[in-house]
This record gives C-alpha cells, sequence and structure tokens, in this order.
C-alpha cells in the first residue's frame, strides 16, 4: 500500500521535515547503522625519507619551534582531509627541535604520546621532570600536565606526536592554557618516574591521580630487549609475531585513556596470518624493512616511515630481516565502550 | 627573524605539503586545542503538539513500520544539519508505531534507549523478554541483542529514540544483522528483568556479561515515587533541583557504557543555578511547563517537548508549575576518558 | 637413612626449637595444609519457640537493655564454644528490646547486620536516619557509623544481629567507641535511604564512601514479592529453588565488605540437590516448616529457628509449605581472597 | 532496679544458657568489641646466625627434604604458641634445601612468598616454569599452582617461607593435593615471567586468570637499584625510609591477595617516626645493622634476623649503617575489608 506513495509527495514531506530540523531515518538506516565497518578513512604511507624528513627540514628553515610554539607536520589521512587527522579518531604529526630551540610550556586536556624517530639528547619535560630521548622510546605527556621541549644536543631531533585530538574535539571537551614561561623548572631529577613505577614495586603511599600512567618514558632499550627475551623463549603468534602493550604500572590497563600502543617484534622472514580488528592504527617502523598489505594496498616499509591500517581492514605483516614495529590506536576507547572486535584470518601458505 | 618568510614561500609550502597528504601544525594548532570547548552543536527547541507530532502522523500515513523498518524522525541538531545528530555524540529520534504495527527485528552494536512519549501498551521485545511501555518509561536496548517493537494497542504509540550512532560511526566499530522473522518468541514473561534486576537483590549466580544494565525497563510510576519521596525528605539542590541518574545494578554506574540518563524535578517556582558541564545533553519534558536558558537561548517548553543544551553553555531550568525532565548525555564516555568537567556558577536573585 | 634418627634425638631436638619459639613443619604440615576443609565446627540448630525465646524473654527480666548495652543471647558453635562465635568466622546472636528500652550509641569497626525475627515498630537509628523495623527485614549498620536501637511499640523486638566480629578479631583490626548520648538525632527522614538508593536511580552527585551499602532497610516486604515474581516467571534451581543476594547499589557487590546475605524461597515439598560450598552459613528461617541435611545432621525447622551449615558439608534443603530461608556468610572475603569454591551434587530421586 | 538481680540468679541463668549452645553478650561484649586492637601476639625477634641458622642445619643432618616433603623450622610467635602462627594471621617458617635435594611439587589453595635469606642457585618451579634464586629475592608461588624446590648448586640454600596459612584455616577453606612425581617438567625457559611480566609492557593477548601477581620472581638485584635512585633521587619519608611495594602488573595491587611486601632502604644514621598500622608486620633484615623499638621492646638486628611487630603497637627503626628491611603483612586483606588504618607520631628529636 504504502508503496503507493508518489514520489513528489515523499519528496514534499522531507522538504519540511527538512525546514524543521528534522529527518527521515528510513532514507539513511542502513548507512547510519552499517552492517559492518565502511571506514572513510584509507590505508596510507608516509616515506620518511623521501618525503617527510625533507620537508620537516625545509620546515625548520621556514619557522622557528617558538614561534610555531609546536613545529609540526600534520600526516593527514587521504581519506579525511583537513580534518588533522590520520584515522577517524586520532592525530599524528611528526615534530621537528633543532639544537638550541624550545617548545614552550603548555598544557591541555588531549593526551598525548611521543615515539622518538631520530636524534638523541633532546628533552620533554612533565610536570616538572624530564626525561632525555632516545630513538625508540615512548613518552608520554598526560593530559591537563604542562609540558615542554627542548633540544641541548647538536643535531635536530624528530618524534612522531599521536594524539587523541579528533576524540576530544568530537566530544566537545577540550581545554587548554599556555604556560607563562618556555620551560618549567624542573623539580625532580632525570629518570625518577622510570624508578618510581618502572618496574614491579611502586612507592608504598602512593596513589594514582588519573588513569594516566605515571611513567614518563619507557626506554627502548629495555623494549627492544623484552622483544629479544621472548623471541628466544617461544613461539611467534601467528597473527602478531612478538607483540606487547605498553601498560600503566597503577592498574595494569592502558598508558593513556584514550589510546593504547604495541611495540612487536617480526623475525626476518615471518609473515602474519591475516588479522583485523576495528581499531584502526597507526605503524611507525624502529627496525628492519618488509612489507605490509593492509585491505587491498600493499605498503613496502623501511626504518622511520608511518603507515596506517583502516579499521576492519585485513593485514598481513612480512619482515624480509628482524623488523620492529610500533604502533598505536583507539582501542582503550574502543573495549572501554564494549565495541573492540578482532578476527583471526587462516594464514597463507 | 622567521618573520621574514615571505608569505608566497610559504603558501608554496603549504601546497607542496598538501600534495603529501600532510598539513603545518602552526596553521590550526589553536583551533584544534581550543581554550575551551566551542561546539558546533547549538541550543534546540522541537515543539512537540505544533511541529512533530503532525509530522509524526504524516509520516504514519506515508509510509508503514514494517517498509521503514524503523519509523522515525530524526531530530537534527541545526548546526550539524545531514550528520544525523542531535549532539556531536548522540542521535535522536522520534518513533511512531500505530496500532498493529510491528518494527521487525534487528541487532546492532549501537546502544538504544526509548524514553516513552505517548500512548500505551506497545511493547519491546529484547533478546526473547517482551516489556510493555507506558509514557515516562526508560527502556534500554543494550548492544547487540535482538529486539523488535509491537504495538497491540488501539492508539499510536510514540517513544524518544536515544542512540549512540555517532560514537560508533566516529569510531568505526559498528556492526548489524537483520532478523530473519519480524518478531521473536519471548522467552521470559513480562516484567522478569525488573523482577530479577529491579531492585537491590540479584540472582545468586548471575553474572554481568556486558556494561549494559540487565534492566530492561525502569518504569516511570517508580522513578516519579522516588522523586516525590526525594521532595518530602529534604532540599533541592541549587543547580539540579532533585536529579537521580538511571543505575546499572549489577555494578552501579551508567545504564550503558555509552550513554547517561537523568530524570530531574523541578518544583513549581524553583529556578535552578547557572549550571554547565562538557556533556551536550538532550532533555525531554515529562510533566510540566517552563523554561530553560541555554547559552543566550531562551526556550519556552511543556510537555513532550525536545530541547538540546551544547557542551558547557551555561544552563538554568525553571519550572511554572511542578516539572519533570528527563535527559540524556554522552556523560559516561567523558567521565571513563578524564574529560568530563562541570561548573557551577552563582544563582540569581 | 634418615630414618634411622632415633625418636628420641628428634624429641631432643624438638625440645630445643620449642625453646627458640620454632616448631618442625614436617610434624605439622598435612594438618596445616588440609587435602579439604575440615571444619571445627558442628551443623547446629536453635529451637526458637522451646528453647531461645523463653531465655531471651528471662534476660529480660533479669538486665534491662541500657544497662546490657546490647542484651543478646550469643549462639554459639558447639564446636567452638567460648569464642562467641556461629561459624569460624562469623558472630550470631539474639536481641531483645522491650517496649520503651533503649539500646544506647556505639559505633566500631565491626559490620552488623539485622534480620528482624519478631514484633513491629522499633527503629534502629544509623547515622542520622530512622527506620521502623518489620520482621523479615534486612538492616544493616555499616563499619564505623553510630547506631542506636529503640522500641516504641507495646511488644518486645527481637532480631537476629550478625556480626564479622571473630574476622575483626583475627586480624587484630578493632576499635569501638561510646556515643554520648543513648540516642542520636535524626537527621534524615524514616525511609530516605530506601528513597535515594533502593531502586535503580541513584542521586546524581552521590559518591560510595565505603563498600557498604547505603541502603539502610531491605524490607521483606519488597524481597517476598521478589521472590513470588520469580516463582511464576520460571524454574527453581536445582540447588538453591530460588535464591537471592542482597546487593549493594553503589556497585553490585556485596552489602558488607565482609558479610554476604541471601533470602531464598524453596517451593512446598520442593527438596534441593545435594550442594556445598566452603563458607559456612548461618540460615534463619522467615516462612515454613521443613527439613535439612547438613552433613550428617538432619535438622527439622520452622518459622524463627536458626541453623548453621560448616564450611564443605553437604547441604539440602526440603520445604513440607512454601518456605522462605534468609542466611549469610562470610562469601564475600572468601571471593575476594580467591578462595571460594563450590559443588553442586546430583539430585537424589 | 536491673542490680538487684542476685549473682547466683545469674549465675543460674548463664549456666542454663551454657546448656543449650548459648551465651550472654553483656559478659563479653567489650573484649569482643576492643576499644582498639589488643593483639595475644608480642614482638619477637629470631638471631639467625646464634638460633636458627644451627638448628636448620641440624635439621639438615636429621631429615631429608624429600622425606619431610618441606624441610622448614616454623618461626612460632611466642603470644601464640601451637598455632604455626608467626603473627595471627600469617605463618612464617625458614625452609633449607641442601645440595642435591629435592621438595616435591605439590599445591595449595595458601598463597607461598619466598625471600631469600642465603645461597645461590637452587630453584623454584612454578607451573612449568623455573626461577633461580639469589639472597633477596622475593619469589611467588601463587594458590592453586604446582610447585617443587631442588639445590643444584654446591652450598646450602635456606629462603625465608611466608604463607596465609592462618587466614585459610580461620575461613575453613583449604585444598591441597601432591604431584605424582617430585619435580615437575619445566615447560618455560628461565626468566621467562620476568621477561613477559616484569617491566611496563604485558603481552597483547594475556589476561590475568586471578588476583595473584604473574611474576615468579622479583629479583633483589633490580629492587637494590630502585631504591638506590630513590636515595639519589630526594628525600626519606619521615615515618618509612625509602619504602616500596611489590606490585602485581596486571592490576598494580599486592602480588597476592592475602599478603603485602614491601622492601624500604634506611640510610646509615636514619631513624623513622614513630609509626603504627593494624597489619602485624613480619620484618626480615637483607642488609646492614640496626635497631628497633616495637610497642616496648627493643630488637637489635643484623643481616638475616627475622622479627615481627604487632598490629597497632608504635614502632621506630634506626639504621646504624645503610640497611634494608623485607616485610610483609596481611595489609591486603584489611583494606579489601576496609579495615587497615594507620597513624604517624611525631619524631622524636
Amino acid at each position: 500500500m504504502e508503496a503507493e506513495t508518489a514520489p513528489e509527495t515523499m519528496a514534499a514531506f522531507y522538504a519540511e521535515l527538512d525546514g524543521q530540523n528534522m529527518a527521515p531515518l528510513w532514507e539513511s538506516l542502513h548507512s547510519l547503522v552499517p552492517r559492518q565497518p565502511a571506514p572513510v578513512i584509507q590505508a596510507a604511507h608516509w616515506d620518511y625519507d623521501a618525503v617527510v624528513r625533507p620537508r620537516l627540514m625545509e620546515a625548520g628553515r621556514l619557522i622557528t619551534a617558538k614561534k610555531a610554539e609546536r613545529r609540526v607536520l600534520i600526516l593527514e589521512n587521504p581519506g579525511l582531509r583537513g580534518k588533522a587527522s590520520i584515522t577517524q579518531s586520532l592525530y599524528a604529526g611528526l615534530q621537528l627541535i633543532l639544537p638550541g630551540e624550545v617548545a614552550p610550556a603548555h598544557r591541555h586536556t588531549q593526551c598525548a604520546l611521543r615515539f622518538i624517530v631520530e636524534g638523541e639528547g633532546a628533552h620533554t619535560t612533565v610536570s616538572g621532570e624530564r626525561t632525555i630521548m632516545h630513538p625508540g622510546d615512548f613518552v608520554l605527556t598526560p593530559n591537563w600536565t604542562w609540558h615542554d621541549h627542548g633540544n641541548e644536543s647538536d643535531a635536530p631531533m624528530v618524534w612522531l606526536d599521536g594524539l587523541d585530538i579528533p576524540i576530544v574535539a568530537f566530544l566537545d571537551a577540550g581545554f587548554a592554557e599556555a604556560g607563562n614561561a618556555d620551560s618549567q623548572p624542573t623539580v625532580r631529577p632525570d629518570g625518577d618516574a622510570e624508578a618510581r613505577f618502572g618496574g614491579t614495586l611502586l612507592p608504598v603511599d602512593w596513589r594514582a591521580s588519573s588513569r594516566n600512567s605515571p611513567v614518563l618514558n619507557y626506554p627502548y632499550a629495555r623494549s627492544r630487549e623484552t622483544l629479544h627475551r621472548l623471541e628466544r623463549n617461544g613461539e611467534a603468534d601467528a597473527s602478531h609475531g612478538y607483540k606487547l602493550r605498553y601498560v600503566n604500572p597503577a592498574d595494569g590497563g592502558w598508558p593513556m585513556p584514550t589510546i593504547g600502543a604495541f611495540i612487536q617484534f617480526l623475525p626476518g622472514g615471518f609473515r602474519t596470518a591475516p588479522y583485523r580488528s576495528t581499531d584502526s592504527t597507526v605503524y611507525a617502523v624502529v627496525e628492519g624493512h618488509g612489507e605490509s598489505i593492509v585491505g587491498d594496498r600493499r605498503i613496502r616499509w623501511k626504518p622511520r616511515d608511518i603507515f596506517v591500517a583502516p579499521s576492519w581492514q585485513w593485514q598481513e605483516h612480512a619482515a624480509s630481516g628482524d623488523a620492529v614495529l610500533f604502533s598505536f590506536s583507539d582501542r582503550p576507547v574502543q573495549e572501554g565502550l564494549g565495541l573492540w572486535r578482532e578476527e583471526r584470518g587462516i594464514p597463507r601458505r
């Protein structure tokens, strides 16, 4: 019966709805409630040496860190241009601090991770504690903590920034403040957070004040050694090789409430079985060369490259020689909301 | 020094970045990391009797519930048209089921709430249990549960649907399935969930299988009686009057992981002190007349009207006679991520 | 070889150890670390009408409530006399308040439950809120809260007290204080806690300050109605009939951190399948007649009787007519420590 | 009035109660519910070199580890003899394994810790993984895990065993099984647990299956280094010096649900301010000489001595040279039950 409603009647009705800030669900139900994730973002790859680094250095010539406040080249997903997003929910950029420069103190409700790409000896100071950064280190600036960066070495320092900017924007819940000085005074010695929080001991009276990890820097030397020992001790996981997640020692959970981070070792010649999960993931190559298949895209990577795998697209990773991949995603958010899913496929012969 | 870089040099550099899926952070830092929430959504108001109901009934003439799958008029925020969103993170719509109609069984990873607006005696069936709905009832369909609706009464039945569609879409984590029948068989009698989970007792061996409340229907008769007793027992809160949150009895938390819901009583003549919080909130008027000031907008409301207050805008609510407001927001998400803030202002004389 | 050590050599060695506050583990290992629980406590039964009530009334003639501070007859397990314990970890007693009497305010770190046995209209006041008690009500006095009792009715009032006195004593962690007045002023009206906490709604800004339930009184009228609805709605559990646990609405857990409490309905003619668990359990008969087999002991019970089932002894309960049993145990402690076990046996024909 | 009841009347009444497994609360209320902890256990001290070690070696001559199943000298609190308890809730003993000996595999619901006192190179195997033990190592055997010990070195190996035997006995919740072989096969290489769980990384798919820490051995080398870094980085706590708690990396909580463990550094010449808490605590001296005042008892200690401080007695600890103390207590139980309290006193000049 309803089939008899003339299209022009419907159109008139829809126009009338539109004038009242209303819309008919039945015209969009299946796109609003899709059968499975249909991400707008795409698999993408940034070649560090050929593409990113030359432009970073050019940025270093064109603007100072202080004037920029943060001299960062945002990596924008080609499926979501203009949104400063590498996945639908996360932001990534590469930050350059030249010798003698400072990125002045500020704070914001966005959580940030830094994964060090090149250079040695620049520092990040968070809440009065300084850490000296080395390639492969995973450094946190929890939300609403004062933080600044400086480079006292004699070489450029570059790191990957990962932030939950799109999440905080989506929720309209962001606040920020500028500090009144470029650098904050340090009130704790270098390495203090690692001493107090980096092992399987905690100060007897310490209590967590947020869901952010109290560990300021998860040094690569230690992550690498752990991967090495795991490799000697047992079989690789078919889908992941040897894969670890960074942990908040205060609760065994994720390092930040919005971002999970991982480090994995792929032995030379190893190819992971197809795997997919609902958390679109950003990968940074730490060591080694290899290739990844993400959906129907083939990505050949080498050290310091960045690539991204969208939600629910099948992924395979193969290392030509021993390789280490760092990665991060919004998995803590999805798990907290009961939305995260994964699927393991059949390994190819 | 860097000020000397010619604007055309910068423009050329930006164009080059753009070609490589990159962008300069320093041009957008303060909009990406704002000083305080700057929502795109706007305060808005839908007049039920004058605007919504006539169009719902027209929809009832133009399309059947079965053909529509869900015959719903989406309420779209005027600041965010075309996105099927009433706030930046939540969806709301008004659903009509005419006597004898059925909305067929499906399931999806989106969580849904129903707040009953008019009619008596239609039912929702969730996971084999049916509940008969009455005005003011708060009914849940947790994520990934089969659910269908039917109206065996002789009058139209209308309810407000609230879903986390934008959240699930933002995370690219949605799945859905259609059932193979219009209605699922009921395997539990009406009211069973309320008997088992609706008090301060739980079946001895029952364990929660998700973070969704096991209560299918929070009946208005009981909510209203609780508000009434609170009013007799003590003073109103300056910012809220008498305000309760719906609770998941399995953990004392929110009824769904993504949506918090509230019911509040404003005595006749009471005006709340200014208040703001970061969770944009959808209000549905259950009883009474009054007006609310949201940011610089004044909204006069009456029973069954819907209005929305954006993140961090000051709100005041005043009831001319005794009034009851239902509301819902993404507060569970924001609290879980450490982002939720509120501020209480000075009451006006 | 070691078998050659002469017994007198060992004895001399043991005596020397004894003088130094030491002892050889190998002589007691299997009693210290038993194959399965070997409780010292025994199944026991107190006949209310024939044994307990006459002595309670005699106590009422011999001492006032005020002079006694608490006029209670302790139920001592026959396997553990002199320890004021009904199980190895819990205390139980029957408290009598005569018309016009008062049990003065005090507080202690022990948690207490009251399960009302006879009388109507006496009150308990906890932290400034009063509740009027009726048979079958389950009333809490959380640890370190001021509480007093009074009987303004014209009949004796008797309730079962259950406390964690042995647990607190075992841990040497008990504190107590006497109040400076017999009765504390009431600052909240009767029934306020039930209104605020007794449903599936909580005051929007309320936060739990301990692991004790904020519900002061779980009224029997409601417990009984819930049991009745469950019975109409589905099959009885073979081991338990229809069994519910009292819940802390703030977290879905136990009403007190040390004591779990239960209420169960056994239809007339129903016999439970054999069941055992590691939490020795105190039962109070609310309604009905029946018999229970506990280990090798057969107990015939009637309303207001009390009986106890030791850890890991097989239990069966049979009701001659419809019956309701209240029970409590240290199950929250055992679950929290990872020690609780249960086993379901084969039903007898 | 009630004062007039003749003593012989009361005595007759009490005798009658006694015959019915009842007792009058008012005669024992204040001892059952004391104003503050009044422990039966006493401060005590075991001199390792002069008292314990000679007798351990004598035990080594008189009985084999295999025949004894566990060749352990129990340390019995002088206030609680015959109960195999060093505090009211915990057991401690010193275990000796001679070169070539084995302590055969068994498992039990009691949790055990080992704190290594002397020797190098003996092993403990837990659930198929072996750890080689060194002085100061803190080794766990979580409840219900198969475990055995062996000494393949050429010197005697001694460690302090700490178990929750009295807690499990008090709750009548203990189970045990003997293995069918002296030693279990090792299925994981030495150090695997430390590699997987000992840092701030966890295997991506690992889930805790109990509240026991997955770390098998917390090596002293690392604990000592952490204490050393803390000392360089900041001020000592007035009551504790530099004190850390061992942590379960899966949840940030205690290493076992029943036992908390601590390690603290006291600089030479440092004297702690008076401090007391409700958890009776067992101390083992790792390094240094000093003295402790516990209640009215003064204890002079040196490496490998054991001493115990009862609940709520004031403690002060002073180190003559740099000292390290290991300690353990039932604090997790008390915190879980809402019972734990501490008090800091005024430092002496």
